[in-house]
């Protein structure tokens, strides 16, 4: 449910506004350096404070509670804790009547009974990626000389990106964008058949983010316009690296050594300042909603630290679960007729 | 790894060329009428035979092993076993050698350090997806009277799907295609925030079948262009239903009650019989590859029930998830200042 | 690693000299009206303060940080943090050159490298218990009316436990002990065949509690010296009540709908005031060790209350779980051959 | 449910008189020599033959299904499948009316509505086990050095076991038994704190195999009545080595590297031949009841080899495990104040 991972296990927590939200992060290796300073340059690339970013401001300072002793990792579950101040809850009672169209607001009171807590959304709001991002800086180290980086190449349809989401802010509107991701030096062979491919796991994670629509690995839905002849990538050496990318360095499920590319589709965010066409399911008849309270305008600008975050997440889960393979070599038979040639 | 679900479960066996392959379902409920006649229809969607399809013909009759007794399930695992028939194995030994093009011969060489059955391609045969779909025939009958549709909306970028199959076959060579999947009647509130978004386990499951390069929901990757004001889909009345439905029935991760609406891309088969340029990684040098055997030329053809499958085993698992929370109102406060209005 | 749980999962974080400890519940069901004082009774009887107990002193008061609104449970993880207060770090550097006999120092340092929390023990403290004491709580509310109660039977084979227990302390040394729980009201049902039957279930979460070394249910290892004749428990009417309770309320590993009856066996406590032979590893040398600081002399006095949590919490996730078998009846096949006689 | 472990995991399926039973070994490692004659010997050891145990006689050849391609393992899952053939269903019938006193019929039938196969009890069945043994021959490979041996120390109370055995059944009565296990050159460090402790698993485990009732770990339940300074296990060299082994090989939930030594209880057969008192619930009256068919009078002559194949999965799991931590030591600070001296 709130957990995902097999060996590096992310657990979240909280609400957007709750007292505190925060991750618990499960099979971190001991002895990795890590300080909540470490944190701070991913968490301030997750905070708002461009045009069409939301006016909530949260110091997102997170408190170590565990795991942690004289600045390295010690094997145990480490609690990242991230208090909420600057919550508004007044705004949101009204959603309860009124579901925002658009949002989880609906299907999220059927589903626990009312008892959810609407207060800003809850735990529907982008305000949980925060312990997200956290636990990607420690994965960024594990999978360490890799790296992962994603940018926002387009917003409304547009490269310029900040340009259009401030646009889109005043028109009282929102707008979605298109987030890429690539990572370096991944070793080839992470990913498992059947059901836990590096696509798998990758799209399992970045669909967990508020907001994504879609995701596409290497030339992803126009692949399927195109010839195997022209698709398939051709070995360039014994290596593993290959003439082309069209598989966006994925084979089969598994990494094939070659850079990972992937593409990931972000909404418009639900909540918008202009007028709407809603319904009240108390007085059950439409009304118009003017949606209160401060959002982003366009969240897309904020997800690529999130997006790398999660790549960084199911890179580590599957570095380390690579390792247990290695216990192999010690069985390689000898002198018998099962010869593996490589 | 080769399992999938919380609590129906299913773990797939088998490699294209060995003995058998199959699969296991744990957790499903007892008293399900079932029998082997069951599986045969939508195994014969599976199965080749098309102009574009591979000349292997295999009997595809799945033989009850464990879990149903009197022609209903007993709520013990059911093993459902598939013999392989119609293998031809020497066609495969010269790819470990040359690697080809587009396929995980090379990262799967790497992965299990030569070990792996390279026959067929072993574990990454489109074959094993016979497993899935017949786990797909008990999940549709547990998440019945919701149903799934799922179609090839083109191949190679042509709406006359078939006959660009034939066209590439033709070629000596493969196309991709797009499926596109329709679930009517899923019950609001499936869906787990905040890892197990019902995107996040659908694309999770999808991504595993062979060749599936892309995957978005509702307007998906057109959403990204969208402006909020049309992307939200207002209410149409007390019970969910919307006017639009750009979200593909997802909101905030979670099944809101409307149909269910993604598509997926399918890339171009790796095996085509004309030449291209490879590797040949034991003479380390350049060479010319024309892949003999008998191949899919367009494997999205044979998509659209595993698609389904997938999307049933999905929905199954999250319906039986959801009865838990059903324990709840008996612990509803009466007489206090907790008041969950709806 | 650190969870417990399928449906209504425990998460567990924290050593014993960090900055806090804490538990994250996760699969609680909405509504169950919850607040920070319901933990108090339970954490009371978990905290020291009986002869034979360490004289660190702590408030143990937890605070909620997230899955409570308005006095009633949300559907989202719920965590609790306690805070570390009456922590004195500086008894335990020496353990890293003398490991401590009967305790994990030695084999806790080889296993992380030396990078674990040495002092107070670490994640091996007692003190962990206390998430999962808190998350009992929530966990008995979940099975009630069902219900669990755990004591102390005897003490150092004493059955003036606390008279033991003090005389121990007296002697600068320290006893084990044996506890019996019994919980009623427990469904007839509970249990999964084949690996997660209710003594498996059970005998995993009792033996993470410190210091066990050994469970039986019902009778236990007497059974092991019955004949069939004897053992056997005989039906005594139609609902499942039983004439004898041999099997302890678990036959075939479920749940039999009688009394659920184990007993298990804590250890002395390993850390003793007086003079014991030990060894040196950074001198490689044998040396005697009198273990200074605040330890428990009979930590079996504080186990009722955690064994009735574990207790608590496997039946809760078993209850969950045996909600999803209910979605059966609507499939029950009706005039077919397929006759479920009972 | 049906399955366990986290890395070497093993999914069991079958009932005792349906077409077949098995299991599904997914996650061992790639070019482990493995051929259906490995399996002989300890399937051998499960078989019945010696007085006292059933009259069924089964060849239980486990013949591969995957996994496997010229005699070595390929790192996908190994499907074990095991033919019935000498079962004879009619025997089973009259328990539906008359649940056997002692045994999980009633229970089972509760749980399953109905729809559970009742011949030879179904899942319950001792048979069930064949495919943990066989999945142990793997285990035991991947542990080596290290080794597992069990043994029965005694059934009904004496040591001459096999003679106590047929003497219970010469009276149409069974017996119980306990069985001795230890595990030699077993790793240290293996387990994990807080809720996967080696004898947390252990347990897990041991209780899956039908009848077993109780497990105690070095001094067990005799520990309860100890002081700590005679548990306590000295160190009596730099490498673990204890002087005693009181905690059998386990201290904190992890393995020592001294020799893991635990003993379990096994309860008698349920089914016996001589006359009991039972209740007929279609009647809904006592009535005697004469268990027929063919059953084993002590069902614990044919455990230890079961409890060997436990013990070395969980070994073998925790060994898969262990190797991801190694992954640290790159990490290591350098020239701060973090010194893990050891």
């Amino acid at each position: 449910m709130n957990s995902f991972g097999r060996l590096f296990r992310v657990h979240i927590f909280g609400e957007s506004h709750g007292p505190a939200l925060g991750v618990v992060i499960d099979g971190c290796p001991p002895g990795l350096p890590f300080s909540t300073e470490d944190c701070l340059p991913d968490l301030r690339r997750r905070m708002p404070g461009a045009a069409g970013t939301t006016a909530r401001r949260e110091p997102d300072l997170p408190e170590i509670q565990s795991g942690v002793y004289r600045g390295g990792t010690t094997g145990a579950p480490i609690c990242l804790r991230i208090v909420n101040e600057d919550a508004r809850s007044g705004d949101y009672e009204i959603f309860q009547d009124i579901p925002r169209p658009g949002h989880a607001d609906f299907a999220a009171g059927l589903k626990y009974c009312g008892f959810n807590d609407p207060r800003g959304g809850g735990m529907f709001s982008g305000r949980l990626t925060a312990g997200l991002v956290a636990a990607g800086v420690l994965a960024k180290k594990i999978i360490a000389p890799a790296s992962v980086e994603a940018r926002l190449a387009e917003a409304g349809g547009r490269e310029d990106a900040e340009a259009e989401a401030a646009r889109a802010a005043a028109e009282g509107d929102s707008c979605g964008g298109i987030v890429t991701c690539r990572a370096e030096g991944v070793p080839a062979g992470l990913g498992e058949p059947f059901f836990d491919s590096l696509e798998s796991l990758l799209s399992h994670l970045i669909f967990s983010i508020p907001g994504i629509k879609g995701i596409e690995f290497g030339e992803g839905f126009a692949a399927a316009r195109m010839r195997g002849s022209v698709f398939n990538d051709a070995l360039a050496d014994s290596g593993g690296a290959t003439v082309t990318n069209h598989c966006g360095g994925v084979s089969g499920g598994i990494a094939n050594g070659n850079p990972l590319v992937f593409r990931t589709a972000v909404r418009p965010t639900a909540s918008i300042g202009r007028a709407q066409t809603a319904w009240n399911v108390r007085s059950n008849a439409p009304c118009v909603l003017r949606v209160p309270g401060r959002h982003d305008a366009c969240f897309a600008l904020r997800v690529p630290v999130i997006v790398e975050a999660a790549t960084a997440i199911v890179l580590a889960d599957l570095l380390l679960l690579n390792e247990t393979g290695k216990i192999a070599p010690k069985y390689s038979p000898e002198g018998d007729s099962h010869d593996p040639a490589r």
